[in-house]
């Protein structure tokens, strides 16, 4: 008999569903809309519905079905317990409890960052190793740590919540999101990268491509550097620096096989990898220094491919 | 039937041997020297000498005496192989393959930092505690982490060697003693403090009670320090903060539920953590705010009590 694990991605616009093998392979793929109206109260509900439909076209049971794994985005602990999910309108939530009664499969629960590094290390670019780092470069930055194949999930839920990390001595004069203003994520996420941008053409006088783009973007940055834009690459230079220091950090601290960039900025791809090799090689202990470094490969997918991978 | 394990701590002057019972209670402690000389090639067979006369004196055998579990002063992977110990003269050695020709008993190995960590997470300062990172605060800062109740060692056995982390954006005139010079250890280790007082003594013109020592130790700096020098209490602020900022950094890569400060300048007591833990507050992600700082309590016995914990 084939075994079957659903694995559900909750995101602030949409909840992601994929029905997997016990081998990884993806059978089917579909997606509700995120109702976050009243505290996100119909969440749940929705993904409920949606699981009953997945089962009954399938043929799904408690004998074929080994269970739904869930990325929340918020904190997570004892794989049940969301404590605040902004994203959702959630305060705290226990979404094994929710599902217990409705339900006689297994239901376990990570944050959404983490289920995306599991999805990785299970059948994406880093399915040969057992202990990596996954960093998403997006408006923020968010980070998952498989150490031997399983999360590092933390007291609070928080393991792997790198961009807040203080990386720097001086604070910056912004604020991040969380009221700190001396994280990773303010200059190693794509906002961190176009503030550094908006810094840097304010403070020198020289010519650039990027004076004449109205909202700058990581990839006009990009595409600037790969024109030789002088400007565009000292400002891609500073990010590279503080990226790939960030990076040693946290390899000194878990000692990884490998770190797998995701995320927006990570379309950068030989651009970004070469710079921030190059950098991180010069920063990192020695012991760290043949840590590989990679582009994520399931791209959007790697929630639901890890969501699944928590009760296989 | 009473049950026991050995637990051995190698370093680069004395192996200290524990007998301890399954519950923690310290039976027997011993001491040989370290013979350094040949690339410390009679070290093992030192130990073994040692383990049987402990073996015959306490009437132990395979059927008592659960194993032997050992701290080195070097990266250790898979709980056996040890690469490079400098302060032993070692380059590679197969621990357990040297012991497994002559005794019928469980032997693994761990870094001793790792292993500290891990005597205080099972009986000392935290005991109460499944998930916590120990720092070491002497010549260098050493690192023990513990997730789970078990010990993180990392792909190349560096797992917490966040005296390496490159915790500092601009590099330091010195120079690490890995090549580095933006380590973390450079200014939260004892020696770190010494070095930002000469600067600061070098830099400023001020009066300091300090002025008059001729090697200045991180002791005279907080005995200054509670005399109210100011120059002294503006080093001790660098290095509080320093050592505050990295111990935030670590916490938002782990979350642990509590830091265990051990080491020379861990003699500060109070002053040290009244003091850190303002900074860290300041610095660390509000997630990680309520996490613990401790001093430790198991002194240079801790490497005994976690060797032993291995086997148990």
């Amino acid at each position: 008999m084939k075994k079957y694990a659903i694995g559900i991605d909750l995101g602030g616009r949409s909840i992601k569903f994929g029905l997997f093998t016990e081998d990884g392979e993806l059978v089917n793929k579909s997606t509700v809309n995120t109702r976050i109206d009243d505290g996100g109260k119909y969440i749940l509900s929705d993904a409920y519905d949606h699981i009953l439909k997945i089962m009954e076209k399938h043929d799904l049971n408690s004998t074929n079905l080994m269970g739904i794994g869930m990325g929340v985005p918020g904190s997570v602990t004892q794989q049940r317990y969301v404590n605040k999910a902004v994203n959702l309108g959630w305060d705290f939530v226990d979404i094994k409890e929710y599902f217990d009664d409705k339900l006689d499969l297994k239901i376990l629960v990570e944050n959404d960052a983490n289920v995306a590094a599991l999805g990785e290390a299970w059948v994406g670019v880093a399915k040969d190793y057992q202990s990596i780092v996954m960093v998403t470069l997006g408006t923020g930055v968010g980070g998952g740590i498989i150490v031997d194949g399983k999360i590092l999930s933390g007291k609070h839920g928080s393991g792997g919540e790198i961009g807040h990390m203080p990386l720097l001595k001086e604070p910056l004069s912004r604020t991040c999101g969380c009221g700190n203003n001396r994280c990773f994520e303010q200059v190693a996420s794509a906002t961190g990268i176009e503030n550094i941008a908006l810094d840097y053409l304010f403070e020198n006088e020289e010519d650039s491509i990027l004076r004449e783009v109205e909202n700058i973007t990581a990839k006009d940055i990009f595409d600037a550097f790969e024109k030789n834009d002088h400007a565009a690459m000292n400002i891609a230079d500073q990010y590279f620096s503080h990226l790939a220091r960030g990076l040693a950090i946290i390899a000194a601290v878990v000692d990884p096989e490998a770190f797998v960039l995701g995320g927006g900025v990570s379309n950068a791809g030989d651009l970004l990898l070469d710079n921030v090799r190059t950098y991180y090689k010069k920063y990192c202990f020695v012991n760290n220094r043949d840590v590989d470094i990679k582009i994520a490969a399931l791209g959007n997918d790697a929630g639901i491919y890890g969501a699944a991978k928590l009760v296989l």
